[in-house]
């Protein structure tokens, strides 16, 4: 245990509690452990004391830091956090924390997987639950078909027909008695003691108060995702739209709709109405490129049928500073260039400057005013990533080596856009695909499965254990849809190789029929099927829930 | 025009301007019309202004009263509103609101529907459009197939599937040049010039500056629905959540699957677990005895399979002041409490005296902790008819005569639960039931096709034309399920009649034909059958969305 580390985010604890805890002085008086105080309070729903919450996080984020080789990150860091691992070093610190205590011997060892993106349910799936327990902790409790996230913004798709609930992924996660689904964010990791540290989130409007728990591991996966690059680019977080989430996906779907209907308003002026109507993409990877094709479709068809008071009005516009579909082949590139000008999507070369309200500004001083903003301009190390003391891989995120290990410490892995391999292993980071994740899901929870059957599945227990061939990955090709029946199928394995390249109707049946077979369960292979061809025959639903 | 009166309520404006109009003293200054002056800022995104805005309309309930005949409604009231009523009394007033004019002699006669509900979706579905021009008003652009939105909670149907876009139901209002359908709020009626007054609304997370716009009318039909009905009961509003809206529905499974979730964390104590498990439900009606079969079927199919950790603590208790489902036939009363107590759902007797955050307090002192609270005891007049100028009739709904007109002014009529007989018709006013509200859609709209085809459309024309037949109400009974695949169809035609009355295996079919019979699209009968059919061989989606 040479190099194990204690990397532990701030333990985050709303000093908005109920039965009279809520002097921060009193509550961490000796001898009572804090889960004991907290309990009593999980739910919290007003709103007024949210904002007294968040305002106290605010304040806290100047306070000095507190070192003795543990790590706080200053982005979770809260005053009560501090005094919480202050007095941690005492043998007190277990009882602070209700949870999973460290599994016994005879006991199947405890795999802990953070996350429910595809590297994490790709584990989860492979796991031999004979061998292994699972504990999955991941603020959202389904899996979503990210390729498929643009089609459901216009409704040729339903937002269900793209998710997966974990538990149908792993059904263990349900049954067994000793396996877990926790809808929580992991705040700090224990390597050390081989502990992660939770608190659950308040999502989907509804507010609650955090609840802290730890959870002993023997085995831990971290495939906690990515997060969304805004370049610190002011105004962005603010007032666009991202595309990764179902939520996010469904708050497009629904300013589309408003928009479209406050268009149709009766004395609005031209100018208003232009803005109103005008989309604006930033970003011309697959995913700016797909929504954009989507939005064209849904303009040149149900727009045009179903809102003809606005029809002539409604623009596309796509922004991108260098060139779109850059990993593509040039005949591709070129294919979609002329098919997306074609669909009347204005491409525009530009960089973003500041965004405001209602308009863009970008570097040449040009204003360009919208009425929705999409910004899909790839993924970076998330704050989380960030918070952690391993070492990193170039480009911030969680160092591996060639087995997915993280080298540094005993017993944890990393796989997914989270995950790069360190500099000296002599390997380029792979990109942030489903595809690389998927793969590395795949081969670790081989590799854990062979870990497993030699009796390695114990912490601190598989160092003697051979780990097998490293991962090896192998780009299968790369595919994005351009709207109206046509899509680009490049088969080349990498950016500079030779291979085929196909566009047109061929490419988008190929499309569709690739990511049909990677849908993971029936029921939802059943639907989007369903979707398909309903979206085929009657247009697309233009209800705007909620 | 002897009766003719002009019933407005406030017009509400922000304080909050774009611009430099932030000064309540410069926003009315002579010559400007406001429309000009409140177009450039219609979003409006910051949270802040916002609640600035609120804060701004809550000051204002308790400014003077303005009168001079014509009634504001304190609701509505806002300060600015009052100056341009005072303001109104010129010659100007035609130029301040923007909107749609009165139609020209030439052009067809414009009905504007206020509504989407069962009354005005039939209304414009069955509507001559070689005849008349529609408009459409209404906060939300779909109809919700109500008596399966309970289904919608648990994932038993998708939300798509229960809601029908109101341009699917009258095209014209998508395509002809002169129909519209316009999201907003109805604030105001001038019956005298036959012009309503509109206000965009901000929904669904989405906020926007209000927009106001005026529309006239040849014929106006009210059938904007009716409210959730609290008795004034402390608490309701904050906590419970009501089965009215596809939103509502939303938000109840997301509550429903979030405590399933925070009750499998680690460490909680067994009473919280208990709570937070702990789904009530106030008002044993339909919708009420509907949901808690639904939630049953739920727990035993799918919580049981997919949340083990926490299955026997799950529970369901209905509230009922008095008998559970009283309009129906005493023997499936039985038939139904007895079906409920089997499937585990408890019953009880207990009238509400307040509701708290995580306790409803009963009025025999009794204390019952919650984890969900869904609230259907019935709905009342909305603060829009109670704030109309109108007579009333028993219950304070908009009074109508037996041709479903308001008779005390020209061209206005009333559907749905928002209309009641008047008194001197002699005549009882009829349930809020889907039912009632399609009938009198259907009649009304016959009605207005005849008097259109005999060149009564216009505003003022239609006096000496015949009504033809007064409108008759004939009950064709009533259905609930109970959940596990039985339901109750009691066919008397009113509750001291004799007939036929059901409850079993046979009934729940007859319910499932008869409601997908009048789904209104074959898109979502489609889509029905097809969520019907996932559910039973899949289960439910347990996606937590959002």
């Amino acid at each position: 245990m040479a190099l194990a580390r204690i990397a532990r985010t701030g333990l985050r604890r709303s000093e908005v509690t109920v039965g009279g805890y809520s002097g921060e002085r009193d509550m961490f008086c000796e001898g009572v452990p804090i889960h004991k105080r907290s309990l009593p309070s999980l739910e919290n729903v007003t709103t007024n004391d949210n904002l007294a919450y968040l305002s106290s996080i605010r304040n806290i984020n100047h306070m000095s830091f507190w070192s003795r080789g543990i790590r706080i990150t200053p982005h979770h860091r809260v005053y009560s956090a501090e005094r919480v691992v202050e007095e941690s070093e005492s043998e007190y610190e277990e009882s602070r924390f209700a949870g999973l205590e460290a599994t016994r011997p005879g006991e199947k060892p405890r795999v802990v997987v953070l996350g429910t993106g595809w590297a994490a349910c790709r584990f989860m799936k492979g796991l031999n639950t004979n061998l292994y327990d699972v504990v999955c902790v991941s603020p959202r409790n389904h899996m979503v078909f990210t390729p498929l996230l643009a089609s459901t913004c216009v409704g040729t798709l339903e937002f269900r027909s793209v998710v997966e609930p974990v538990s149908q992924i792993q059904s263990a996660l349900a049954t067994e008695p000793n396996s877990y689904f926790y809808l929580a964010s992991c705040t700090g990791i224990d390597t050390d003691k081989h502990e992660v540290y939770c608190e659950t989130v308040s999502t989907g409007g509804l507010t609650h108060e955090p609840y802290q728990f730890k959870v002993a591991y023997d085995k831990l996966v971290i495939a906690a995702g990515a997060q969304a690059l805004t370049f610190g680019i002011k105004g962005v977080k603010e007032h666009a739209f991202f595309l990764r989430e179902v939520n996010h996906a469904q708050e497009i779907r629904k300013k589309l709709l408003l928009n479209l209907m406050l268009a149709e308003n009766p004395g609005i002026p031209e100018e208003e109405k232009k803005r109103l109507l005008h989309c604006v993409v930033i970003g011309g990877g697959p995913t700016g490129v797909e929504f954009s094709g989507e939005l064209s479709d849904f303009i040149m068809r149900d727009v045009h049928e179903r809102y003809t008071h606005v029809k002539d009005d409604i623009k596309v516009t796509l922004i991108e500073a260098n060139e779109i579909l850059s990993s593509f082949d040039v005949r591709l590139r070129q294919y979609a260039t002329n098919h997306l000008a074609k669909s009347d999507v204005q491409l525009m070369r530009g960089v973003v400057k500041e965004v405001c309200a209602k308009k863009i500004l970008l570097n040449d001083g040009t204003e360009v005013p919208y009425g929705l903003l999409v910004w899909s301009t790839g993924v970076g190390p998330s704050e989380f990533v960030k918070s952690i003391d391993f070492p990193k891989s170039p480009g911030g995120r969680i160092g591996v080596d060639e087995w997915l290990r993280v080298p540094s410490v005993e017993d944890v892995f990393a796989i997914g856009d989270c995950a790069g391999f360190l500099e000296q292993t002599g390997r380029q980071v792979l990109p942030a695909l489903a595809q690389v994740a998927e793969r590395e899901g795949k081969y670790l929870v081989e590799l854990f499965n062979n870990i497993g059957k030699q009796n390695g599945g114990k912490a601190f227990s598989a160092k003697d254990i051979p780990l097998g061939q490293p991962f090896v990955y192998k780009h299968l090709g790369s595919m994005a849809s351009v709207g109206r029946y046509k899509a680009l199928v490049d088969l080349r394995q990498s950016k500079d190789a030779k291979g085929i390249s196909l566009a047109g109707y061929l490419s988008w049946l190929i499309w569709r029929s690739a990511y049909l077979t990677r849908v993971i369960s029936w029921r939802n292979r059943f639907y989007v099927t369903v979707n398909w061809a309903t979206t085929l025959v009657f247009g697309r639903d233009n209800s705007r829930i909620g």
